[in-house]
This record gives structure tokens, sequence and C-alpha cells, in this order.
């Protein structure tokens, strides 16, 4: 069995380590931070934590709606994000999770090294521990170290005014005024967290759209509009931030048309806010590995070069997760996948990952959940296809439950039948979304999860209603 | 085109209405009390409904762990169900979905009868309406009406301090100590509910364990066992009660050892209560039907006999829904699905209904989702089966949401990795099991889930990880 080092313990790399760990390989996997990644320290897990905080305030507010009311005394009481309490419960679970994946190690005998990584020749590793350097010699090296936050020259982070979506989940304040620069995911799930945390918000993005990424369809984007001006957050399309100045404890932010929209025009205009999130992309986590040195290629902007068996330009040394960029779609759960993937090919079996179907979630208000092809992309791949939407508000689960805003949306191929893309937007979507990814996976059609049964009353009936209406429409 | 007569209006006799008015035919409905059956009035839905106000209660008791707090002057303010309020947003959400049963029924020229309906020879209806009696001659007539709540002798319900199900849903009160007689799907959701509200709730199984149903896993069973015990519900399994009296507005309840399960013995004990439910099954509405002059035979207990076609011993009868009793799973997605058959048979399709892979939620806390074969049927059918279980609190979406009771248990053919069986506790569990119904109709196995990506972060993990699992352990 070959010895394996792993540079980064995020979703990818713990994953693979956890793979390679059951199958004989000896493990050693390297951590310059906290254990876990962005994911489990300032991505996918604290965020959805936060999100808890922000669904249990806004039931408190709407308590009477579902019967439910205070005791003779206490009429008219409302409710707070106490920020610190709700960052307090952030991190306890961080660190149950955290603690998880030690322990996971632990059990499997995958050595841990807290340092930062170097690549010299021949797959040596250099870690730059607290005590000193290590080097560490394996066959074979796989390199996770993910993604940092992006900043940007015009907005420059000072952690208090403007801030990062790092700093979103650590504030002690529910800040009064904010704006948030950037449409997409992360701006997006901090907009309607800190809305409804009481704070008034303004979106701005670039784009003509919100969650402006080409997987998701333009009417999931069109809904989430929708919503943002229902829950009062303010949506500025098409703009962009050009300046942010602090000015006696206010951000005076400067906009202006968009350069990405053709077309996009007016005049600046200026908006104050107590704090301003920057939430625009992000960037490589490169530093100090001395990729060069050691003969790993990266692009043009430092992601680094992967196949997708995800062998990087030198022998013996693979890449996985947000390492290999934005052209690979960076999601936990793909860097998990690529772990495995990786961890396959470094104990000799031959394999490519299928990138084809890869489902995501985002957690908005409502969640939405997607899966391969939006109506545009597969308009624009030349496919002749037929697409369906069936609205929430028609599932009787939907009216008991209250949660009347969302849609499903499937795209199929119009001949076939055979779904190509799935569109959710509503409660729990993101978890069913799974369902759709299990047909698209298996080259299902519309008819085989018509013809499936469904529970009675379930949210899930949804997509089935949506694939029924679709074969109606034959 | 044939013409149809459709006897009742749940989902069997709605769904088969619409579907056979969207074909061409001309379809009548007949219906003696609300639109939309059992399921809609008295059943699905309202618990659904009640459930919410339930949940949202719960919520309200719990926002300090989510960092929520009370302004300033309002600290342990507590929250109760205001019955009438919870009760009249239960009739809100019904009337709005009976709303749109009538809605649809008209926009597809459906004539619906009000009134309660008689066979008699050669596929004709009379129905008896408020104006007087009104004969309808068709060419198919399929019979959905239903099955009302079973009446014990021994527990002879007044409506006040001995309740039935339907009375649970429209009581302007909640009772301080609740007796649940029955431990199966309608008892244990209410006794969660009823518990919610603040009831101090005994349930009384006959069989030895809570939701005592062969397609049920004994690991649900025992799961929400320990739920029921966490929320302090009280379960007596193995007990009956003998027999319930009002005396000075409490209902003395003895209960004695179950003549069901084998060598149950202890004294008898008895306990008060302020209502006793009674939640012991259901009886075929064939009352004024006729059916014996119609030919349409019936078995002992009076549940009318179809073959998978939907077909009756009489030619040009179909029957569909809770009519055909226990031995075909009276669910309403069930229903809806007969409907859909006996329209294809009635317009002249030959189709039997496949009843392999039919899924069922229970809207307990947690709530369950079940579909295909528990560990036990495998068992019994001499299957050569290994089962993997994966716990809730392992998933990183459970532990951000605070929802740690549930867990993932996948049954398997040994050899194959075929999925045959799946069951669900826990947060969207009824959600959940759609993804596993899919599988199993489809034939898949746990390395096809096992080898499709789930998002992260979502508790559709879960059922990803149970197979991976699985695999781990071949």
């Amino acid at each position: 069995m070959p010895s394996i080092t792993i540079i980064g313990s995020g979703p990818g790399g713990h994953i693979a380590a956890f793979e390679a760990a059951r199958r004989g390989a000896e493990v050693t996997l390297v951590e310059k931070a906290d254990i876990g990644g962005t994911c489990l320290n300032t991505g996918c897990i604290p965020t959805k934590t936060i999100k808890s905080s922000a669904e249990a305030l806004e039931t408190a507010g709407n308590l009477s709606a579902f019967g439910i009311s205070a005791e003779s005394g206490a009429e008219g009481v409302n409710f707070k994000a106490d920020m610190e309490a709700v960052v307090a419960r952030k991190e306890r679970v961080r660190k149950v999770l955290c603690g998880g994946l030690e322990k996971t190690c632990s059990s499997l005998n995958i050595r841990v090294v807290r340092g930062s990584a170097e690549l010299s020749a021949d797959r040596t590793v250099l870690v730059h521990t607290e005590e000193g350097s290590e080097e560490i010699k394996s066959d074979k090296v796989i390199i996770a170290t993910g993604s940092s936050i992006l900043d940007l020259p015009s907005l420059p982070v000072d952690h208090k005014h403007i801030i990062n979506s790092d700093d979103a989940l650590n504030l002690d304040h529910v800040p009064a005024k904010m704006v948030i620069v950037g449409g997409g995911v992360i701006g997006c799930e901090l907009a309607f967290i800190y809305r409804a945390f009481g704070s008034e918000v303004t979106i701005v993005e670039g784009m003509d759209r919100l969650l402006p990424v080409p997987s998701v369809d333009k009417d999931m984007s069109k809904l989430i509009q929708r919503e943002a001006k229902k829950h009062r957050i303010k949506v500025q399309l098409a703009k962009t931030v050009k300046s942010a100045e602090v000015v006696d404890g206010k951000v005076q932010c400067v906009l202006g048309p968009s350069p990405f929209v053709e077309g996009a025009k007016g005049d600046d205009t200026t908006i104050e806010a107590d704090v301003v999130l920057v939430a625009v992309g992000r960037t490589p986590n490169t530093e100090g590995l001395k990729l060069a040195d050691a003969g790993v290629e990266t692009d043009q902007r430092g992601w680094i070069k992967a196949d997708h068996n995800m062998r990087t330009s030198v022998e013996g040394i693979y890449a996985i997760g947000d390492i290999l960029g934005p052209s690979r779609i960076m999601l936990a759960h793909v860097a998990s996948h690529e772990g495995l993937c990786a961890v396959d090919n470094c104990l000799g079996k031959e394999r490519a990952l299928d990138y084809s179907v890869i489902p995501s979630g985002i957690f908005t208000s409502p969640e939405i959940g997607t899966v391969g092809l939006s109506e545009e992309e597969a308009i624009a791949k030349g496919i002749d296809v037929r697409s369906q939407v069936f609205q929430f508000r028609e599932l009787g689960k939907a009216q008991a439950m209250g949660e009347l805003a969302g849609m499903f949306k499937i795209i199929c191929e119009k001949e076939s039948g055979k779904i190509l893309g799935a569109h959710i937007a509503g409660a729990h979507a993101t978890d069913l979304i799974a369902e759709a990814a299990l047909a698209i996976k298996k080259g299902l059609t519309a008819a085989d999860v018509a013809h499936t049964i469904h529970a009675h009353p379930t949210l899930a009936e949804g997509l089935y209603e949506c694939c029924e209406a679709w074969l109606r429409g034959c």
C-alpha cells in the first residue's frame, strides 16, 4: 500500500484521508488552520447554523399565524437575535463537528500534522510547524488546500465597517443598514439571514440577475428576486460598488452602472451603510506551497490544473477541491468526490470523475436546489427540450406548513422525456433535489418519476406532480 | 369516450375524475359530504396543518437554544396553543384546498352531484340529493367511498370525554390529561401533537411496539419509543383499555394485558384522563350503496373485493381507495394511483397497479418515512439481506439545524446490493424517502445511490452516507 500525504483537511482532504486510511494506506494529513477547512469553519456549516437561528426568529415573529399566542401579560412580545448567542451556538456546532473529524482521524490512524506545507522534489512535503520543520516523504501527494476570500482593491476590508463573509459569521451585533456587494450564492444567503435578523439590506449585483450562475435556471433568479422584494431586501442589479469610504463610522458607497452588463447606464449614486459586506469571489490557497518549484502547473489565475483523474502535471501529485478553481465547481460535495476519485487513482485504479450530475443547494428564503442543466444551458447546447413548472402552493403539504413560496421546474428532452435538469425553490428544496439528481444520474425520464408513487402529504409530491404535468403536456 | 360516474371525492375519486375528464370522458362525481374526502377534511391535511402549529409552539419554547431572545421586559415568556385559532387555521387551509378541487372540477367540466349514492342494475347510480333523487346512467362506475372511524363498543365515543380522531382535530382546548387508545400511525401522530400543546399523554397499544405495521421496521418503532420517552409521552405496550367510564367529568380507564400479545400479563390498573382518544382502525363506507343488490362482492368485514386492475365482481364497476380495505394499504397516495389505474382500465387500457413500492409518511416527532420491505419482512421472505444504519447526528446539516434525533436504515440484497427497503426517521424524513422510493422502483443498488453526488450540507446526504457505509461493509 502506498503512503499518501494530503495537504488540507477540508471536505476533499479529510474524505480522501478517511478513504485512503480505510483502504490500508498510510496517511498523513497536513493542516495549517482548523481541521475541516472552509466548509466546516467559515462556509457551509457556519452559515447553515446561523440560518437556523434566522429561521427560528422568523417563526417567532409569525407564531400568531399558527394559532400560538403568548400567555397572558406578554402579548405583543418582540424577539431579537442575540448575536453573541447566535455566534456561540455556531461555534459549538463547529467544534462538535471538528471534534468528530479529529476522532475519526485518530481511529483510522491518520497522522495529523499542524503546519503549512511546502512542496519539494520527489513528492517530499516540508511542513513548517510551530516546533520547526518536518520533511514528509510519501508515494503520493494530494493537494487540497482550498480557496480564500477574494479581496477587491476598491473595497478594502477593515473587518469592522467593510467586512467579508468570514466576518459576517462572527458579528457581535445586527447592523442597522447593510450593503452586500455580490448577489451570488454567499451574498444572497447572508442577505436573507441578516434581513431576518432585522438589518435593512441592499444587495448590489454586477450582472442582471441574482444568483447569476449558468447552472441556476433564470426562473429561480426571478423567484428569489420576488422573494427578496417580499422580505424588503433591496436589490440593485447591473450595478457595481465603485468605492466605499468610511466617514464618521458610516460607509458611503458609490454605485455606478456595471461594466459587465451591456447597456447598463445611469448616474452614480451614493448609499450609506453601517456595514458593507463584500462577497465577490474566491482566490486559490497556494501561498507557500512553491508549486512552480515542484513543477505543478497552474492556470493564469493560479488555480491548479488537473485532469478528471485529479492528476496534476507532476506524476504522483494530485489536486482536488476548490484549488482546481471555478471551472470545476467549487462545492464541498464535489471536493469530497474528487477526494474519493484521487484516492482511487493513488491506489492504482484508473477512474475519471463524472462531473455531469452535480446538485447544489442555496440557502436563501426559500431555499433552492438545482441539478443538471438550466433551460438556458440546454437551449444553448442545441438540445430540443420542453420544460414544466409546478407551484408549491398547489401542494397540500405546503398549505399545511404555510410554505407557499416556491416552484418545481424540470427540463426534459422533448422526444424521450429524459430529465436533463431540475430546479426547485421552496421549503426543503435542498433535500428534495436529491431525488432529481438520482433520476438524472441514472438517465431516468419524467415518466419514471411520475410512475413512482410519492407519499402524501409531502413536499416531494411536487417533483411527481411536475413530471405528471410534463407527461400530460405531451 | 365512455361516461364515468365516480362515487366519492377523496384522493382516489377526485384524481380519477380529473384524469378521466382530461382524457375526454364525461365525468360525474358524486359526493355526500365535503369534497376531498377523509384526506382533505379529517385526515392527512388537517393533521399536518395542526402539526405545523405544534412545531411552531415547540420552536417558540426552544428559541434561546438558537440565540433568539425576547426584547427586554419580556424574558421568560411562555407560549400556548390557542386551540380556537389552531383549528381556525386548519379550517382555512382545508377550505383553500376544497376550493381548489371545486375549481378544477369546474374547469374540467366535471359534474359534481351532492348526495348519497345507491347502486342499481346496469351501472345505474341513484343519488339521493337534498332535492330528491337523480338517476345517473353511465358506462363505467368507480366506487371510491372510502372509510370511516371504527367505533369500539367498549369505548363509546361521546365526542366530549371519549373522542375519536375527527374530534381531536376540532378541540376547543388542550386537555390536561389524554389517554390515546391505539399506538398506530394516527394515535402516535396525535400523541406528539397534543404533547407539544402541553397535554400529559399516555398511549395504550395492544401490540408490543408502537407503529406495529409490518412495513415499519422495528428499529423505527424503537426510535419513536425512545423519542416518546424524551418528550415525556407515556407508552403502555401490550395493554388494552378494557373499559372507559366518565365519572364527574373525568374518564376512568381500566387497562389490562393485551390478548394480542402472547404472555402479556399483569393486573388491571386504572388511569384517569380528561379525554380518551380512540384511534383503533377504520371501517368501510358502504352504507346505503346496496352493494349486494348490485352484485358487488365484499369480504367478510365489508371491504370491496377488486383485482389489481381495480375491477370488482361486476363488469364495468371498479373500486379504489380505502374501500378496498387494509390488505391494499389505506393511504391517500395509493388511492390516487388506484384512481389513475381504474381510469386506464375504464378507457380500455389493461393495466394492473404495481403495489410493490409504496412509500409512507408518519408525522411523529421526528417524522418517519418508509418504503419497501422492513428487515423483518425481508428475512421472513427468506431473502439474504444485509442492512445498514446511519445516524442523523453525524450529518453536518442535522447539527446546524439542531435536529439530531433520527436515523437512516437501508435493507439491501446481500449479493447484489439492490435496495429492498429504506426507513428514515428524522427531520424531513417524509420528503427524504422519495429518493429511496425511486431507487427501489427502478431496481437500483446501494452503489447507484453512493455514486450519485448529494449536495452538502443537506439531510439527503444521510441516504448517501448510509449507502456508502453499506458498500464499505462489503
